[in-house]
């Protein structure tokens, strides 16, 4: 009666929605206070101010027509170019208005570059770990997700596994640096060697590999960390950008694709786009929200505390004997579990309060992820918990 | 190298575009103030007070994480509390905060009720005149869009013409009143042939036959006409709303789908909702849209202005020779073409610089669309325009 997809999908809740809604009835029980919830990416820092400045702003002095009517399917064009301008100034590369498509956040993004570009039978790789909703958007749109595992322990790109997984069937690859859910940001070696590749294996099957770079934590780095902008190093590159994370507004779905100017086809692959995101019934991205980011570009929340977050975190948790990959961006910690079923650890943290969530559903088994963006102050109480719970393991 | 279908969506622009953007060159070649652009459905009169005030507000007042912070899928359930209670308060409908789905606008819940519903082979029927995107929505599904054509003249429904397009494939009807082009609305005599035709089909092929009620027009109604709510009149009903119209804020895109409790397998067809959100790339509705919307539950913008512009219009023309579908709702005037192809006809008002949208993309040949959702006096400019272009006729 149903689509069985859909159902599927609708009744099969994400791992992380139910320890976060474990969470919010045993909050009920306990109290909140006495909880700690690592399990959900929602920002806990609050949004620059810029962000509800502007949209006071614009409620009192834009046209009310203008400001809440639709915007072209592109996005509003003074939007797009300052988009454009800023990414030119920050990154060098050559971006204009037109090689942009604002969208309702990064989920959106990919969806329409999926859309835009699933044919019969097509493969899109991605890499271990990787955000489990990759699969469930390739998946909708009729191709299928091939997961190469990276190198243990860096979690960077192993060259030969990427090399053996690609095919006449490969479609694109999907890369998300910093990354969900292990935090780790992609090094130069890796992306060279994934560069090199995609070059390489277009020119053998005669087609270009695509490259979909999924960078909602671009900002979120610490230590000076370089994400290396994909558009200047790989023509046949997608970048599928979102503020949610930047600017702390994840519910008010917004963002972009970039569609790089050096793509095989550029018009074919922008119409594709405007295509994709029409047929999905995106039929604009929110129209005061593409005015707020525009006004706040260059601006983030205050990253500072998830890097205390994080070193907090991180060494506390290798001082308590956790082996932890080392996160240079994002909010995440990716956590060996200390027993190979990382669903039974988490149930065991579940003693001590402590919700994290097993990494099975991101495709690399026997790990855990804790998401830091919570306050420093919830952190500092969890340790001793994290502490007695790895006690049971010795 | 890109998907066929999604680059031919998006090279193929819509008639209704082509014809806007025709006009933003005309206004620039002669002046905004020569030209009666009667093309989009944009609303013209600006959203009520309560829209700015709470969006002030709420940027002033609000938790900043917890106003821009992702809500549930469903949305956020103080809203979806508090539009069910308006729901059961108005129509006196059983509906509940857990038959809501907020959605990014119109569009978005009809893509998702079509992807929910949508099995192998399976055939949607609407009625002529309707909105062009159903049909790229139910393609894009993978399903098949069976338009059935209206009574001559008052566009009611055709029920023998229903009944016989109805076969074992039909997964369900869409009906859009008031209609978007015409702005007829449903009358009862329509709505209870239609329920009971469904039930019957239904019963005979041993399976639900599903209503999507599209209806972002509801309150667009003038002459106190009665638009009946039809999750009371029919129990496989899947209402889609929006606030785009009633509020003026189109670009926001702010919506819900409402699941008739009483609908077969409630539970399936909810979380194939859910399901088909996900899938399509919907995280959540965008959140202080959400907020707003609920604030202002209730209000609209000033619709006297459109029962003008309906009234001055409707007369004008019919005075003119025009023959006029008599609208009762929405702000779409649906007006005979006096030569066959009404393609040619816009083409001759373009001489009086009117810019009129021909039906044939509403699956209607021989008919204009008039949008006359612009300013009252720009109406009683362009009457003069359409008498001399009658009379090229006469």
């Amino acid at each position: 009666m149903y689509n069985k997809q859909m159902t599927g999908l609708g009744k099969k809740r994400s791992t992380i929605r139910e320890i976060f809604e474990y969470g919010n009835r045993r909050a009920a029980e306990i109290g909140r206070e006495n909880i700690f919830d690592f399990s959900l990416g929602n920002p806990s820092v609050p949004a620059p101010d810029c962000v509800n400045k502007t949209v006071k702003s614009l409620a009192s002095d834009f046209d009310s027509v203008a400001l809440h009517g639709y915007t072209s399917a592109q996005g509003a064009f003074d939007v797009r170019k300052k988009i454009a301008d800023y990414i030119n100034e920050k990154y060098s590369a050559p971006v204009t208005p037109d090689c942009l498509y604002m969208t309702c956040g990064a989920a959106a993004s990919l969806t329409i570059c999926v859309n835009a570009l699933c044919c019969d039978r097509d493969e899109f790789i991605t890499f271990t770990p990787f955000f489990p909703e990759y699969r469930v958007f390739v998946e909708a749109a009729g191709g299928s997700l091939v997961a190469v595992e990276s190198e243990d322990g860096t979690l960077q790109i192993d060259a030969k596994k990427l090399e053996s997984a690609i095919n006449e069937h490969t479609k694109a690859v999907i890369v998300n640096s910093p990354n969900n859910p292990s935090g780790v940001v992609l090094n130069r070696k890796s992306i060279d060697a994934l560069c090199n590749i995609l070059r390489k294996k277009s020119e053998e099957y005669s087609h270009p590999i695509f490259l979909i770079s999924d960078e909602p934590y671009r900002e979120l780095v610490y230590d000076g960390q370089e994400v290396p902008y994909l558009i200047n190093e790989y023509d046949d590159t997608f970048v599928c950008y979102s503020f949610s994370k930047s600017l702390s507004l994840p519910g008010e779905r917004i963002g972009y694709i970039a569609v790089s100017p050096k793509l095989h086809d550029f018009a074919d692959a922008y119409a594709a786009v405007c295509g994709a995101g029409r047929a999905l019934g995106y039929v604009c991205a929110p129209s005061m929200m593409q005015r707020v980011v525009a006004a706040c570009l260059g601006q983030t929340s205050d990253v500072s505390v998830y890097k205390e977050n994080r070193d907090l975190l991180y060494n506390g948790l290798t001082k308590a004997g956790y082996e932890c990959v080392y996160p240079d961006g994002a909010f995440y910690l990716f956590v060996k579990s200390p027993e190979p079923d990382a669903n039974a650890f988490c149930e065991r943290a579940k003693k001590y309060e402590l919700l994290l969530v097993p990494s099975d559903d991101f495709g690399c088994p026997g790990y855990v992820r804790i998401a830091y963006c919570v306050s420093t102050e919830l952190i500092k109480r969890s340790l001793p918990a994290f502490e007695k719970l790895m006690k049971e393991y010795k």
